[in-house]
């Protein structure tokens, strides 16, 4: 296969846009990847959308249609195609992406994500982020998201003997961050007490232990490799594409506080590329919630079992740590619009790896490494990006 | 790239299937294929399915790993991805599924597709075919899926002066093929009076111009053309893939009687394969309304515009016709769940160049022609099979 670069990068801002509707957003974010590369409308030869759930947000599928309609690019009759695994979808369709140019199907390809939250009630918002998980066996019987997710972090504690402070700490780190992104939804700071003395969710988990509920699109044009330095001084190369999935219910696992599908999504990663954990410093990872930033950075092996609390309160994972984990604020605190977080992970890793991103730059960062996570673990993506 | 086989193929019945969740369908076709193709479970290394809107009809996003996860597959950890583009979504999935195998990703990968709609009632399931189309400028103004359909149909017969039995004549046609499939919906034949006297949906359209509402799953396991010896007798080799879009909704279009989509497909086709149509018996089109045969039937080229009416009056799209259309009673009397359709299309071409299609086997026929639309033409996927 071939050498694939990504020469584009477009980003909506996050957050409640009661001004945009979802087209406007996929549109939006669209536009800026293609001014981003350079690339004339014509030279667009596929189009991917990452989308978790447009039919239930706005009652409207057949979304890559719908934007390939609106951005002018149907006209050439090009293949919209929409693909789906709940949080994990902005990642497969990369993936999807990353594999038509590799293959040499298609030459310069779009690849978007969008979703449009804020339409619904937030009661409702949070029961169709639900359907990522089983509804036949899991749902039915009271199992919210979060209340899984709260499951994963009480029995983490209780295994490793990890403090609740360790856990708020994500969310800390990950606000910290989030207030150097402009096109964060939340860009302020906050303390350990506003975590640990926010409105509970489910025990343990609080408002601030969970991503909001945000509208939002992110976009980028890939290309293959000869053809990319023609349009880019910096293009950066996706070194690797795995997908890795377990069951969707968190019952028939032999464990909840590992995802063995982000585990198996890794060896395939470094199997494939060589380069190992120990040589990357740069990261964006699922953060949901803020468990699942810890069980991310250990499944992936940063850090041991039951030690990435503590490496985030000691710092190792901020920007200037051992690993600079979610520089743009991680779905925390740059948003998660569900089916725009994969895509917008490698919008992150592309801008630091262009040294493109101010106040929140990592230095020397070599490799930037994505992870995304589908449901409770039941979809893992990951992307290796490096510097071309 | 590489050659690309289909190796297995599968079905469920197709109809009202009160005894069978989602999952149970989806899993009935997968392991009809598997079964078929003589493939081990461990040997699959990727999945895809096809699936417009279990959001909305079982509350169920994620469906791809559901599928893996209730197969038993997921404990390998493979990747599995759902596709959607409305109507065409089965039939994106097994273009993904062919462009994986044929890029050299993996050897062995299974496609499905499935949907269940008769969970909902028939209004809120007619309601969420709409999403199909645009919502904000189509759907929001009354304009259902059966109106939009219906106003080609007046304009088609305006334009060509083609007499509204013409029209309802594939419905009889597509009946009579479905009496000879034992996996169909509906397998009575019917009287052109049944058409015509039927409840009226949207003038000139009647209840036995559309497809009904369908449960339903169907599957394929691909294969590397140099593997699939090792499997099967009587591999069938997809010979080329082609998707094309147009605009969502239909007000944007400069005509309303061919999809442009259908025919820049067709096209893309011909130029790959260098398969002309007039060396082709034997298709399978998406008769979701039994004007949208008449249109396939004229942008694929089996007949000049404002004739295809015609030549179905006369025979020739049935059976021992120029071209056999339809021979597993198409949507209208196979069955049409949405996620399935696209993928069942190739089960049955399969059927037919293997020369197992029994009492509705077709003679001589050496390729076989899939088309698939996703809302009003908006989404076209186009698949040429040939015998190996």
């Amino acid at each position: 296969m071939r050498e694939v670069a990504i020469i584009g990068i477009g980003q909506t801002k996050f957050g409640e846009l009661w001004d945009l509707s979802f087209r406007e957003i996929g549109i939006q974010a669209g536009l800026a990847a293609v001014y981003d590369a350079n690339v004339a409308s014509e030279d667009i030869e596929a189009l991917y959308v990452g989308n978790m759930s447009a039919g239930r947000f706005i009652e409207q599928e057949h979304v890559a249609a719908l934007i390939a309609d609106y951005s002018g690019i149907a006209r050439d009759n090009i293949p919209a195609t929409r693909v789906e695994a709940a949080g994990a979808s902005g990642a497969v369709a990369i993936r999807q992406g990353y594999f038509d140019v590799a293959s040499g199907l298609h030459d310069i390809v779009v690849v978007g994500g969008a979703e449009k939250m804020t339409d619904v009630p937030d009661a409702q918002g949070a029961a169709i982020q639900d359907s990522a998980a089983d509804q036949q066996w899991e749902c039915t019987f009271g199992a919210t998201f979060p209340a899984l997710h709260a499951m994963i972090a009480q029995r983490y504690m209780h295994d490793y003997g990890v403090p609740r402070e360790h856990i708020a700490s994500v969310s800390v780190k990950n606000h910290k961050h989030g207030a150097l992104n402009p096109k964060a939804q939340f860009q302020k700071e906050i303390k350990l007490e506003t975590v640990l003395r926010s409105a509970l969710v489910a025990e343990p988990l609080r408002m601030f232990d969970c991503a909001p509920l945000s509208d939002g699109g992110a976009a980028v044009v890939m290309c293959s490799m000869d053809k990319a330095w023609k349009y880019t001084d910096s293009p950066v190369k996706i070194l690797a594409s795995s997908q890795s999935s377990d069951t969707l219910a968190l019952h028939h696992r032999s464990t909840i506080t590992s995802f063995g599908a982000t585990k198996a999504a890794m060896r395939k990663l470094t199997k494939r590329t060589g380069v190992d954990v120990s040589q990357i410093n740069l990261a964006e990872v699922h953060d949901n919630y803020t468990i699942s930033e810890l069980l991310a950075l250990e499944d992936i092996g940063f850090f041991p079992a039951g030690q990435a609390g503590k490496a985030t309160v000691d710092g190792q994972t901020q920007i200037g740590g051992r690993v600079a984990v979610n520089t743009s604020g991680g779905l925390k605190a740059r948003g998660d619009p569900i089916g725009a977080t994969g895509v917008a992970q490698i919008v992150e890793l592309v801008t630091q790896l262009r040294g493109e991103a101010g106040k929140r730059q990592v230095s020397n960062a070599k490799y930037g490494l994505a992870q995304s996570v589908g449901g409770t673990g039941s979809t893992v993506v990951m992307h290796l990006l490096g510097v071309a």
